[in-house]
Order: C-alpha cells, then structure tokens, then sequence
C-alpha cells in the first residue's frame, strides 16, 4: 500500500587529517568526507533484514583505511577511488556519492622545516564523485569565498511598485560567500591545474567586472570560468547578497558618503544560477 | 555559446514576529521566511537588463505587508498566499516557492494575563508552498524534534568485511533530530489538525516501534504517519543517527552494562528515505 | 624575569550521557562537564616537568568512573564529588572547578514503558563547584531560557542628547535569553527543590512585572529569586535585550499598531548584575 | 535588605564596516564593537529612574558616529576615543569598557584598482580599552589562530594513577586556536607596530620550539612575545587543546605510522595562562 519512493543512507562529516612527510617538509591534509550509497536495501525498511545493509561504520573505516593507502594528491582521485570502491565491493549498491571538502593548511613559516601550519583561510575546495557501475560524474567546487567590491556595483532599473522602498544605486557595497561546482567534460583532467584556472577567473571576472547585478556578475564570473577552463562544460554559482546598510547619519549632522555601512547577516538576498557550454 | 540552464532568486531569512492580541490574551507569531521566484530573468545575466527583477528587498516588504493583514492562523495559508501573490503580480514569475518555519512560543505562566511567553522548544513547524499560474503544491513539516530510544533498538545481520569492526547489538541508544516533510493530497485540509495527526503517528511510532534498524523505524513512523492523516499522500524523513558510544570502562576495572555513554556530533549517520501511498 | 601570574587547565566539553534504567521506565542524564584545574603546575611551563600534570585525558576519564558509579540526581553533588576527588587525590592541585551542565530530556509518550524521550528544549540546568582542601562554593543556575513580554513593558525618561534617536516607548516587545546563577548560603539544601523554586521565582516576577526597563524587570526578579528561596545569598542575572524593531509599514499605507516585528540578533543590548541579600 | 553588588550594561555586537577609499584604491575596516558602562545606574534597578541610562541605541549611533569621523588607522585608538568620550560626556558612567575585533580584508587582485576584496583569514584582530576619568588601560590581542604542529611535540613523564590510559608520547599533533591578549606598557606605542612584532614572535617560537606539553610551548611563546615587544608588560594566552586521534587501524591489517589522524572538537583540553614581566 505504502511504498518507498526513493531512500538513501550513508556516513556524514567523517574527519581525517592526513600528514605527509617528505623528510622535515611536512604537508597537511584535512578533510571532511561524507558517503551516501543508494541501491536495494528496501529490505531493510519494510522487512528487517539488515542482510545488505553496510554499516555507516564500515563506511567510516573505509574511508581511513583509504585514506592511509592514498597518495592524496587530490582530493578528486580520493572521491573516485572510495565511490568505485563501494560499487564495486557491495553489490546491492548501485550509485555511490562521495562528497569531499578540504580545509587549507600552509606553511606558519617561510623558513627552516615545514612542521608547523596555519590554517590561513576558511575557503574550502570540494570535490563529489557519483559513481555506479557504469559511470562516474565528477564534479569540483569551493566554498566560503568570502568577497566584497567597494566600486563598480550598481542596482538599478529593476520594476517598482507599491511594495518597492528600495532606492535605485549607481554605488553600493557588493558582498557575497561564493560556492561554486563545475562539471568536468574530461574526467582525466589535472583536477589541481583546473581548480586554479577556475578559481583565477572566478576571482579576476568579480574583480574587473562593472556591475549591475548580482545576476549579472555571477553570469560574467560563470562565463569566464567557462572560458578560461576547457575541461569544464558547466558551472552552478550560489552568490548570496550579504548587505551591507549605509548608516543613516543625517539625525546626527553627518553626511556618509558611502563610508560607513552596517552588515547585517539576515535576511540576504539569494541568487544562484547554473551556466553551461 | 554558454547558456543559462536554471537559475533562481529570492531573500531568505526574513524573520517576522506577530502578536496577535485577543484582549489581555495575547499570542505570538515567530517566522522565518523564504522567497524563492523562477521566471524569465535570463537578460539580468546576460544584458544587465533589471526591467524584470523585482528587488529581493520588495519581496522582504511585501512579507512583512502580507504578515500585518494576514490572520497567521496557520503558516500554510501564509505560504499559499504569498506565493499566489508573486506570481500573479508579476508576470515574469512562472514559479515561486515560499518556505517558512515558525519556531513555538507558549504562555509563561498558566494564570493569569497571557502576555509573557516562553520559547519552549527548538522544534520547528515547517511547510513550502511551490506556486505556479497552474497549481499550487503544498509541504508541511517539521524540524529539530529530538528524540531518543533507551530500548527497543537493535542493530545487527548486517554484512561483515575486512572493513568492518562495528559489533553486532542487540540494545543500544538510538538517538536523533528528525525532519519530516509531507505533502498533501488534498490542500484545503485542516492544516494544524493534519499536523497534529502526523507529528503524533510519528512519535508514538517512534515510542512503540522494537526497532531492528534506523532504516525499520524510519519506515514504520513513515507508514503510521500515511495511515494516521489520511489527507497526505506522500512522507520524506530524514533522521541521522547521532551517535552514543559505550564507554569502555574496564581499564578502571568497572562494568558498563549499557548505562555511560559519550554522545558525539560527528561522524553521524544520515538515514533519508521517501514513502508515499 | 618573566612570571607567571596567573594560570589554570583542564578539560572541556566532555560529554555524558548515563541512562538509569528502573524496570522499564527509563531517565536520561544529559551532561556536559568541564574540569578546571589551578595549582603548582609552574615548572610544567617553565622546565618542561610534566611530572605533576595530570593529564586531561586522565580528567576525562574520571568523569565518566565517576558518572558510572554516581546516583546523580543531582548536577551538584556529582559536580561537588568531583571536585572534592581532584583536590584530595593529587596533592598539586589546589583548586577544582568543576562546571555542569544539563540538558532536558522527557518522556516522549505519557502511556507505556518510558524508554523513548524527547528533548524537550533547549534551556539547561547548570551548576559549579569551586573545591579547595577548605572549602567549596557551589553555584547553580540555569542558561538558555527564552522569554517574551508582548504587555508591561516600557522604556521612558530616559536622557536625550545629540547621539539620541530612540523615541520614548510605553508599549515595546522585551525578549531575552536569561542566563542566572545562585551561590547557596546553605551547601546541604534540597539542589532540585531549591531549583524549582529560583525558577519558578523568576518566570513569575517576569510574568507579572510591569517593566519600565530591562534592569528594573532584572532587580524584580532578583529580588523575587531571593525572596522565595531562603537557600541561596547571591543571585547573577545575564539578560540580554533581543531587539524585536517595530516594522514601518507606513510607506505602503498600513499602521502597524505594534503588531509586526523583524527580530535581529545583532547588535543586542547587554545587562547583567549580581544582587546579594 | 537586597543590594546590587555589581551591575554593568550596554551594546554588544554593534557591527561597522568602513570603505576607506584613496583615488581607486580602497581598503576596508570590519569592526564588532561592544561597549559596556559602569556606573551609579542603582536608581534603574530599584526605582525604575532611567534619567541616568544613556540607551544602548545612543551607545549604538555613537559606535556608528565615531566610526565615521575616524581615521580607524588603528582600532586601539577608536576604542580609546569611545572609552574617553562616554567617560566624559555621562557624569553617571564611571567606567566604560570598550571591545573592538577586527575581520582581515585584503585585495582580491594584485594588479589594477583596489576595490575588490577577500576576507583571507578568520583570524581576528582584537583590542579592549578600560577607561575611567583618572586612567586608560590597553590590552590588544588577537583571536581565532589556527595552527598545527607535525613534529617536535611530545607529552610524557605525566604521572599515572589508575584513571590514566593517555599513552606516552614523543611524536604527536598538537594543534590549537590561540587567543591572545597583551597589556601596554606604555599606551602611546604604535599599535600595529606591536602587533605584528607579538604575533611575529608567537607564531616563530610556536614553530622552532621542541614542545614538551601546550604548557611548556605555550610559557615559550609568551616569553617570546615579551622579549620581542619592549612595549607590552603582560601577555595573556589561552590555548586550547584540539586533539587529534591516532586511528587504529590495526584491525584492517595496516600500521598507522603519525599519518592519520581523527581531529575532534569535543573534548578539548583547556591551557590558559597570564605571563608578565
């Protein structure tokens, strides 16, 4: 009578930390993974039979057992192998989804040896990989790029009517926490080189672009990534309008020639979008 | 030669709080609000063309507008109304989707004036109205209740591997934060006495349930919910399993039969799963 | 040349949950615990002599013995047995400072075995136990109680100047999320009993309060807390002001007859103060 | 019969964003900014006479006043001002205690106009300013340092007892947030000048040192800071321990040489200590 639609099950927010050392340089890994494997355990649900049903914990130990026999280099290589390794080995799963984020880590000094870090940024570099039997998507990505124009942004000519109060502006503050996903047409691609060329020409088209929009420059970002990274044929860009008030100073005798602003955290405007070749 | 496939905008987290006042008695309203609105906004992109854009901040007006002349009785209604309104306002919109929670105020005292008020949970009542000119497709649902099994629980038959360390168990803590989302057959039910049917099927589900699995409860909650409100025809839930580890006491010489547990935030489970009838 | 002025360690966020089983009917103790400690741990910092430094883990572990061995009905007696545990068995402390606090768990269903619970929110009882060979202090309190007065609040008379734009209020929301803590004049009381009645204390003379500010509503209720508990010789009262702003809805051609609010968590106003008797 | 023993209020997280534009090159100041009053305030709580309680709205459009009328060339001078000015300016207030954090901005681009911009790190700049009419005092620090050691930490020689399984270590992780704060000397110093010259000095000893415990690093890293910046007389560290777990990966037939690691948030260990000269 009931039936189940669609389900799905997995292990979220595993954390490795992985050091590599090459003599007294060493590099830091750090990683959040998260497995969500998707086949027939309908089983499990109506009828108690745990027979197919790999443990969230089997997962979680996999992913350490993997993460000490991989090189890491990427964390792209890391999300196929683990997605390749659950299809493969438990026959009851037809697709699994690896999903990855990496934090940075750099050197805290330029000399002497390399075993001491900083974490320098809260953005991100993700990965997911969906694998079944016969195929694998993969998709790159970042987050928490956290960016501001002072100049060049406008918003103006939109539609007004009795709900509008909102003042036309040739000049405002432009603030946004980017998370971007692109797809790779060519999935043998040197993910690090083509995570570098997108992320350039995220940040270069944010940077030199004229703005009307938040729309507007998110498809000019989209556009360049596109442009200037061919592995790639699609790119989804989530740029939430974080506003920044200008502080109404004239009670005070002051004027505030776009100086001083209020950032408020809620609500924000979200625009997201996805660009493909 | 890049083209837009889909893109989406709105203000999120707009917060509204409403007293309503029945003489002395007074009753308090507290929301988040979502405006999501799919259209033909394509030349904001690409041609900075705003003519179309109603301004997110509009939409955050036109919430608190529809707030003070709305009666707020139940937050389907609100949702419903605001999405209509989006799309037939403005004729760009071919699709707007309100999302709103409200979170639970009681009265702080039983005698007396009902002026002062308690927040007395985190458990969120939550629904979606996805408005189209042609239809309106109508969520409720809830967020945040967290809920425990001290008994009943076990979790075992589960394939063993080399990857697998986790031992079988007959009792042990089954611990989570349930989000529910269900749809409605028919939209003109009673929505506040729908949601007291459901809430109510899940938790005694939950309570009764000899649970063999997270998978088998899930399910058994989803079905009693079906059963118990006839005017839903469909239920997603999502309840990670948040974990309580048994804490080794024999170094100290000391059983631990079942009583000292350390609960952790991550790794958690994720258990998600769609029923309809 | 350099000293050391001040220092101290410990553990923190240490995690409990003990189940306590009687037949079929089950309780939950859900516990965060941090351990403090202050003594001559000086040549750990300044030769590197870890011979005195109980390690944190060692801490750690104590607190989940002493949870399996430990009735705890009461957050203060395990807080105080455990601070008495620190300071007597290694003769280098000499301070203890052990910080409880508890989150709620209930049943989730009235009827049947009591073995599924619900949490039921958010507010947490606390407690601290400041142990030395001659003494302990012991504070209790609670954190996280959120409370609203729709009525009897005001804000007037207040001094204007050039910096001044607040208008005069009769009739404002007053939110906040009391945080309070109670020093016993009497370490043997009933901890439950004189809980109940600090509380009750406080949500009463909020309730009733015709406020004319935040701290004329705070010393009422400190007084009151006072007043009904003969226990307790000190009372702290934290209660930030969560501004709810009156929505101005008069550029769309509506009054707003103090019916429509945008709560904002930022900034907040910050009042706190200690009464004794 | 009831005495306020202690009472302080005011405005927290009053947030301000600041565009400091030279031609086409513009930098950016992001400032939380709490300011708290002491003072004869006892008529509020007791008699409800608000004719001495400046509003936390006035201290608000203060913060926002200020802000624009400032160089902000550093936030230990802003503090100061506002310190002296609610001293000054309210007879009432005896204290006024004025806490400034400050998020990093940088060019978003190397080359062309500087009006884009990233927030590169998390980590914080901090200063708090206690003024009364006969004195100012100056603590400057800073907050949400993220940094990791891969080698030269050990901790052993603890003593053992029957609640201890720590292992013995000569080759660990230790990693932490480091939250500092230093008192000056002499408050005419050059701010930022002291700044970089402490943390230059904390970060290079957190790096060089041969690490016997967080304590002993910790002790190095003050009296770094102390030696290296003439114009500071106190340090104040806290250090938490942020453990990462060696995974056991025996059972999977693998050696786990220092290489994988479980970071987790709770527990932590807790090391604070003030260093003066």
């Amino acid at each position: 009578m009931t039936q189940i639609q669609h389900h799905v099950y997995g292990k979220s927010r595993v954390r490795v930390m992985k050091v590599i050392r090459d003599g007294k340089n060493h590099s830091v890994v750090d990683l959040h993974v998260d497995v969500s494997l998707e086949g027939d355990f309908a089983r499990a649900y109506t009828d108690a039979d745990n027979s197919n049903v790999v443990p969230t914990d089997t997962m979680k130990n996999t992913v350490y057992v993997f993460a000490r026999r991989h090189a890491l280099d990427t964390i792209e290589a890391f999300a196929l192998d683990l997605g390749r390794h659950f299809v493969k080995t438990y026959e009851t799963v037809t697709r699994a989804r690896i999903t990855v984020s990496r934090s940075p880590w750099s050197p805290l000094v330029s000399d002497g040896d390399q075993h001491a870090h900083v974490q320098p940024s809260v953005e991100r570099a993700t990965c997911q990989a969906s694998v079944t039997d016969a195929e694998a998507v993969l998709h790159s990505g970042l987050s928490d790029l956290v960016i501001l124009k002072t100049s060049k942004s406008a918003f103006s000519g939109f539609p007004r009517d009795e709900y509008t109060t909102l003042p036309e502006s040739e000049d405002r503050l432009f603030g946004t926490s980017v998370t971007a996903q692109w797809r790779y047409f060519d999935p043998t691609v040197d993910y690090n080189a083509a995570r570098t060329d997108v992320r350039t020409a995220l940040v270069s088209a944010f940077a030199e672009h004229d703005s009307k929009s938040v729309q507007h420059t998110l498809h000019f970002m989209g556009e360049a990534a596109l442009r200037e990274c061919r592995a790639i044929d699609e790119i989804k860009l989530s740029m939430p309008n974080r506003h920044c008030l200008l502080v109404d100073l004239s009670p005070f005798g002051l004027d505030n020639p776009n100086e001083v602003f209020q950032p408020v955290d809620e609500p924000h405007g979200s625009i997201e979008a996805v660009l493909e070749r």
